[in-house]
């Protein structure tokens, strides 16, 4: 059934080196605008749900251009408030082989979304008329202000009955020094606040800081996430174990907890032309598996096969739609379509 | 020996994504012109063939732009009739991996080469000044009259002592429902017009209804192709076996019955960079090798190093010399030449 | 006050030559959707109303293609039926100086909007959900099936209260010999249904037959309109008289007749970048005029303003706000903003 | 009447620098093959008549490219001799406003063209099938064994009753210090060979030395051809006066002398976008003019007219019909033809 | 004769939409690095001083790519310090015609220029090695801390006897508002440390609250100016009057004070490219007549014809050669150079 | 320790088809500016060493193109000589799979480099300046004039104490017939100036005319290489053993021999984006390794990871830092960095 999905999060530019030339070889760029967030939204929207941002854009050419690349991947724009400065931006330059891709940010703490002062928002409202909203750990990191908003809004959304999908996204690099130290109690409060959650259990170890005795990885998740489910009252949660495989491949297994059992897909192997948003191909594969009513074996095999679509896909953002990936899951590799 | 090969076809305008986006996600189509015709032609003429397309194309920009890129080619154009108001065309979004190319037309049946009246073109005149005719299954299934051409091209050519080539090329969604049904009788008259004809035992057991008890594709194949040689009393029955591979690469092999008695090629396994046309390499190599008296070892060779060649080509159109081919049937892959 | 807005008419693929090499010289082309109602439309939603259009597009790649491109440019699709086959698609080449620029269109006769059944529509639901609603004489000229639309979709405007914008734009090559002969009824008929019509005195002339012995243009738009206004009881006529200059400049001089008044712009002289699609920024600064309830003189400067500004821009369709005209209408040319 | 045209010439790489960056910014170049006897040839094809080059190119890749685009631009091949190892490039950096065009040879001596021996060409064969033969001081400048070819094949034709024609064309840099000294005897015995000239006052000055008391170059020109004409024994002479305007604007003068009577063209003025081969274009329309047997108003207007035409039209050659150029002749600038 | 020629300033990203579409409409940027202080450096390095920068740069991509870019356009990189995190951008969308090019700044204050600590630059050790320094009113208008470097680096020149050049370049949107009484002081501190400073009368009139009773500006100037060359002890104050014509084309107008008198310029006119850094090439004009020992009259005119030159070049940088300027100095515009 | 490093060697325009297409299927290059001296120099720069390039461009603007791209390699220019007219270039096309990269080159010979007089080059001045020399068997095939500079320049290197680097480099189709004749004492007497040499068991059999009875090509290395060091009294020869698979991988093995002793690195498989210039990053690796006193097994093993990435960069010239190489020897294939 068609559901009303918001999604939290900052609107970042990409300016991608096109080919495989570095930043210091090259003279152009191309350009789009992304985030978690827009990548879930226009994924489901996409799937035939409703799509909203809730985030902040400069009132100025460079807000703008985040607008009308929205508004082409068909996500709403009627809970995108105009205010602040500037957008986070980073840069993207493709790997190959033996060298991997490289992403270096601009300063996204001065970005409208980062610096969005209280009661930017009107929540309350917001929350009223949607059914799921999504956030993100990556989203978690950036300061207190922000955490504020989120934890605010997903309170608003359990209040009046909605659902909570946080995926834990861990990032190093933006939590600094002491890093699981800082993010422990704000995951925490988080996961309290959800209902499915994306996560496998390298988060539950490093960030919750959870011990096992197991060894190899699908042993330590099963030993770990019924756990979580259980202290914080968790319906779903999900992830995927990924390998990075010596020839331009990778593989993928998706898993899936809910009602005390655990669903796995087949481990698919694929080339990559785009790594990056593929875990949000993913996550939007379950959120549509569960508005659906799929079961927990379809969900799965579905949230796989849209992430390995998503890794064939130019930009972060998932653009197949529900029958692309329903082939995908059947269908061995095809001869041109026409 | 150099030989005088028209062939009959339409050309079409391909409009290609450029790299791996898709149509609603880019803003620039990289275009050019081909059709079976085109590129069997064009590939001989590279053999050092004379070679000619009979067709139709409007008096006007798109014409103009067909006509350039056709000489560039090396196709001649003595027998192009300018008349009719459009040019079919083609819109390919390029696959990667899990997600396949995919191929959508503008309406062919309103071009100049679909819509040319009776009389349009000097059938008898060419048919003497040429020694080979190539047509294809695809022009076949456009409408009556361009059956009606194709016929009396076909009978015209054969009462003067030339040599008719077709190639089956049948294409489900050109036919519609019930597609085997109507195709059979059409089918089955252009066979009996042919010398050389391009086929496996797919075309034999679906659009001829021939019946098999063989389970393994190549038993199929030399159950059912003698048979036809004998029914329709056809010289040389030539195709091809293609397996598409988990890995970006394609397998093919050759094969090509003549005189009661098939030959192989090796089975070639490479890697793919534009599928679309390859097929007409391998036809044009056949051709080549039957109009220079290759041995059938060597024809066979020929033709299945060309399709590969043809595979490692941007475009439709064949572009490799004689040269390029039969270092290509000897060596292994090189190091840059310098 | 924002309004809500309708468009009927066909979204074509505009095919573009990058630069000013000819189609026959050059192998990309830019590519984008445009027509008469997208412009329109697209234009108004710039201005803060909300702009929707009435049309239909096959469901597939193409289709996909142009929704994601209507959405970027900020017109709403719920009117928007996917049905039929095809796009019509137009092909242009970039005039340079003593060179004109040259359009070529593919078979718009068989694409989904010319196409589209009665009963394809719901006006009686879309009429009553909108305030203004535009047509054009492109789509009067395209076949009696779409003039049905038309004049059902106007009379249900009409009846539920709201606006009728009709603009002449009478194009010669789509109705072929004895033009004016057959549109003469169409127009007739749909003046009758128009509240507000774009047009001039070639228009009177031609297209109606109308008849003066004046010999100035301004003087014979100043001796038919007014008879028109009051034989088809139009509110507002409106439209430009446009010169093209000798070194790459147009001179345009808006007018507008309403309430038995003429108001004139100034003539304006401007560089033109892109000329297509720049009297539907001159319509559309009409339609937001009235519907803010500007006088007629800062209507028509703010229309001129517009419609200079639209020949700035790359592509069809114009994307100035009203704080970009407003600022063109009062200032001189200005140094680099920063 | 159609007439078999031939050229002797170099066919040179242009390596163009896109836009309006500097060699040393950019890291792109477009490139494309022309050379005086390419565009003169080209365009005449264009005009309905069949261009043949005589050339030599070397047997390799970039010998191959310069045959295709040989063949795009309608020229025919039969002349072109494949030996030698090397093709002559320029570089073309485009000026803007006050900063001019610049081109930068490489090294032009060791092309094909320039190093192939004597017994190349079968001049007396070619001179047998061709109505007229073109040539140009460009090509007498390059190396002695060059202009002997270059006399050998002219005196070929004018055996043969065909018409020879010679663009003079001195280029300072190619001739070096002392270069009209050098010249004089060269340009003499071509003249004493040709029927149609093109020339204006200077190359009468500087080139043959020739001396005038006037100091208007109209008066210049009306007072030094005539006796060039008689002392050669040429029946048309014919070329053009340029001046270069400050705003980005050229004016042209075209000038014919014929049957003792001058006859000169309107002066053009016109923007300019490609000013390279606009010349060439010039003389093909006076070759055209007088295989046509127009009157000489018409030629000269035609030619201007092409002349004009090639300024606007990207690359060295021109690629106008002769429709296109009648029109231009008659009409003033136009708006968008569709 | 050659000099070392510091400039402290910012080296920032540009990121500009290539050709006339709108950020929100296109979907790739040409980028470069660019600042005042690069463009006055790499302009007098061109005429051959050496030219250093001082500045500072992140330890990533991008300042690894403003390296690259500053390397090629030879500027020396000794004293660039690496530190901080950030590099500052712009983003351009190229006007045309009526409408203006526009700037939007990504958050400079973050970057490693801008956040420099005390003590990052070796002042007293560049100051040693150096015969001029320039500094520019963008830098000033920074913070407090760049401003503090600013003083503290012209203060250690001025000391070891070398030049300050002091550029007043007032943007009103860096200093806000009440922005004219923030900015006075910090002007006078660096007017009375400079020895040749850029300006003209609307700096007096402004930033320094300076009257006058003329009315035309060039009667304002030479009012002004000689009070403020008193005052602060200057001995060079130069500058430029701009006016922007209706076609494309910019009027300028360079003069310089020095003892006591007045020089002007002719009133150049021309088209326009790129607008951005023209003023740093009249700079670097007078920069180098100054070191050259040129005339008054001399340094203007090189100077008025560096800024011409610099309206023709891509980029903000300008790449013109002494020669070049030269030429264009005594010339009218010439045909294509070869 | 950070050495100043010289290769003597010519810079080569490098002009290559863009993407996968012919030179006769494409309109665009991509230019950049090379050679094994620029290759091996620039790698070092980037290693912290100053690199000198000695060469001889011509004075025009495609001297000054080549100048700025090797200003942005980071190559010192202080000893490149400004003389001479042209710049050798060559043309690039894409293999794909089993279609082989081509290499077509202009004439080299009539280079700036290739014609530079004798007493062009301070040999004696720079010998002082440097620690270590880089030649090339490129270099050494040029003419009789190149090889006296070369061996010139080594004997002045190694008469001030620095250390002479010669990679062998053999290409058949620079020597022509009788190749290995004519190579030999040309080769051997460098051999006899050389410190440092890069060659394999090819070398040695094919150039030096060598036998040995071991037919593996690891047993035929370990055989003559000691033989060669003793008799040249070579300190260090190193080079790799290159195959080439069938899935567009290569796989190389690196070794060095010193102190009389074999140091093989792993054999290293990897796919490949632009096999020119990889050998010398090879070289850079072992100059480096040497310089900062590695052991013979760092060294290898880190010449043979900078070999690697230097196939997965675009250009002939390696872009990787040290650090990037140490983190590919230690390191599997990494996801996305950020």
């Amino acid at each position: 059934m068609a559901k009303k999905i918001a999604a939290f999060g900052e609107i970042m530019m990409r300016l991608q080196v096109p080919g495989y030339e570095l930043l210091s070889q090259a003279g152009t760029l191309n350009y789009s605008f992304s985030g978690t967030g827009v990548n879930v939204t226009s994924a489901l929207a996409r799937f035939g749900h409703t799509g909203y941002l809730v985030s902040a854009l400069p009132d100025n050419t460079i807000g703008e251009a985040a607008l009308s690349h929205l508004r082409k991947l068909g996500v709403s724009q009627s809970f995108i408030v105009r205010d602040g400065k500037y957008v986070g931006m980073y840069f993207l330059e493709n790997g190959f082989g033996a060298r991997p891709s490289r992403v270096t940010y601009s300063n996204r703490q001065e970005s409208s979304f980062n610096t969005a002062p209280a009661g930017t928002y009107e929540f309350e409202e917001i929350a009223k008329r949607i059914d799921i909203v999504h956030f993100c750990g990556i989203t978690l990191a950036m300061n207190d202000s922000v955490r504020h908003h989120m934890k605010t809004f997903a309170a608003a959304v359990k209040e009046n009955g909605g659902t909570v999908v946080f995926d834990c996204n861990y990032r190093p690099s933006l939590w600094g020094n002491d890093g699981y130290e800082k993010a422990k109690p704000e995951y925490e409060e988080m996961l309290h606040l959800s209902d499915t959650v994306m996560m496998n259990e390298k988060d539950a170890m490093f960030v919750l800081g959870m011990e096992t005795e197991k060894e190899e990885r699908t042993e330590q998740l099963m030993d770990l996430i019924p756990a979580i489910a259980k202290k914080y009252n968790i319906s779903v949660i999900a992830g995927t174990h990924r390998s990075i495989n010596g020839d331009n491949t990778h593989s993928l297994q998706g898993f899936m907890f809910k009602n005390q059992a655990f669903t796995f897909s087949k481990e698919l192997t694929f080339s990559v032309y785009d790594r990056i948003g593929a875990g949000d191909a993913y996550t939007s594969g379950i959120v549509h598996g569960e508005a659906e009513g799929f079961s927990p074996k379809k969900t799965v095999a579905f949230a796989a096969a849209a992430a390995m679509l998503a890794h064939t896909i130019a930009g972060d953002t998932p653009m197949s739609t529900e029958n692309d990936i329903l082939r995908a899951m059947t269908e061995s590799v095809g001869d041109v379509e026409r």
